[in-house]
């Protein structure tokens, strides 16, 4: 059996990645099509423990170099366990976030640099890049205002400072955009969750029959 | 004050490099140079919680590509925690293995490609290489008589393996010296240990003599 497609979503908090993910799934069981949906670090207990280490509250002396190794280190485990093997089973993979968000996040927003992320990830997966990226485009303040819907909150320094951050995020991912125009299909995050759904749909449907 | 010189010791096991190493920081401090002598983790909590991950016996299925990562990751935290800060004080800091382990037993001996391992490990230190490296060299034979020279058991097939093993490590050094030719300096480990002594501290004395 031919190894599937492997197919990643992408973009800031607040976009609706997860929630389209999950009807995306639905309409791809409908299809018949066999699917398996997953997000770093998805079970496995050796990216898990990865997790436990840059997570720790005790580790604030952590050197960006390392924590960016570690998240790679933590991806490449996940890939090569789980990732890989429904692929060559024959599985159609969507993960929620993969080697973009540590490009535009850590190589961008954090200023590590997107060629040195893009090395270290690239070494992680085997330079097996995903297939197919759909990226949830969505203006910083459309994301922040979603994500503090439920909250009743002010808008302080705080919030400024992550509106700064969210803005280099958005640059980080248009400069992926700039390195992978074929790989990667920016898809307006700022409609309603059905005309996303629609939208990241119709993409999926022909690219999916396309390659069967 | 100016950063120091950073210098790594190289070579297989049973080469005497340890022992040469502590003899080397003796005659440093008789000439009233400060030194510090480390070797990875070197009692960096962060670095002992990953070299924890690696070393843990359920990791049965970790991937040598997470493995190399999870190295890396180490030696980064070991090198921005430790290391750098002392080179910054002034302090010579001499290292028993860094990176060139790493390119020589995980890039070459297991395969996964010298450039490969190198371009994480370069992450991991922005691209600090060391100023100067030893390399203890040795016949992988005579490495190998010197560790079972205190057991009684007689050659088996692990020994076997081990010796092919020890040769493509000694490989992968001698492909290392080729891209670093004027870093690496060569040193016949197959001497008595006061004869090795004595060739490292005349190379050792001329380089930090050179640097003051």
């Amino acid at each position: 059996m031919k190894r599937n497609l492997f197919i990643t979503f992408e973009g800031p908090e607040g976009a609706g990645k997860s929630t389209v993910l999950a009807r995306i799934v639905e309409l791809l069981i409908e299809e018949n099509i066999e699917v398996m949906a997953t997000r770093e670090p998805g079970g496995i207990e050796i990216s898990e423990k990865i997790r436990e280490v840059i997570l720790n509250p005790n580790h604030t002396a952590m050197d960006e170099h390392t924590e960016a190794l570690l998240y790679a280190a933590a991806r490449s485990q996940h890939y090569f366990e789980k990732v890989e093997p429904a692929l060559k089973q024959g599985k159609l993979v969507l993960c929620d976030r993969f080697i973009d968000s540590s490009l535009a996040y850590q190589g961008h927003a954090r200023g590590l640099g997107i060629e040195e992320v893009l090395s270290i990830n690239e070494f992680a997966i085997g330079k097996q890049m995903p297939d197919l990226t759909i990226l949830f485009d969505l203006e910083p303040e459309v994301g922040l205002a979603r994500i503090h819907a439920h909250s009743d909150r002010e808008v302080n320094r705080l919030d400024v400072e992550s509106l700064a951050f969210h803005k280099k995020v958005r640059q980080g991912y248009r400069e992926v955009v700039k390195r992978y125009p074929n790989r990667i299909v920016v898809v307006n995050a700022d409609q309603s969750i059905e005309q996303v759904i629609d939208e990241v749909w119709k993409i999926l449907k022909e690219v999916v029959t396309k390659s069967k």
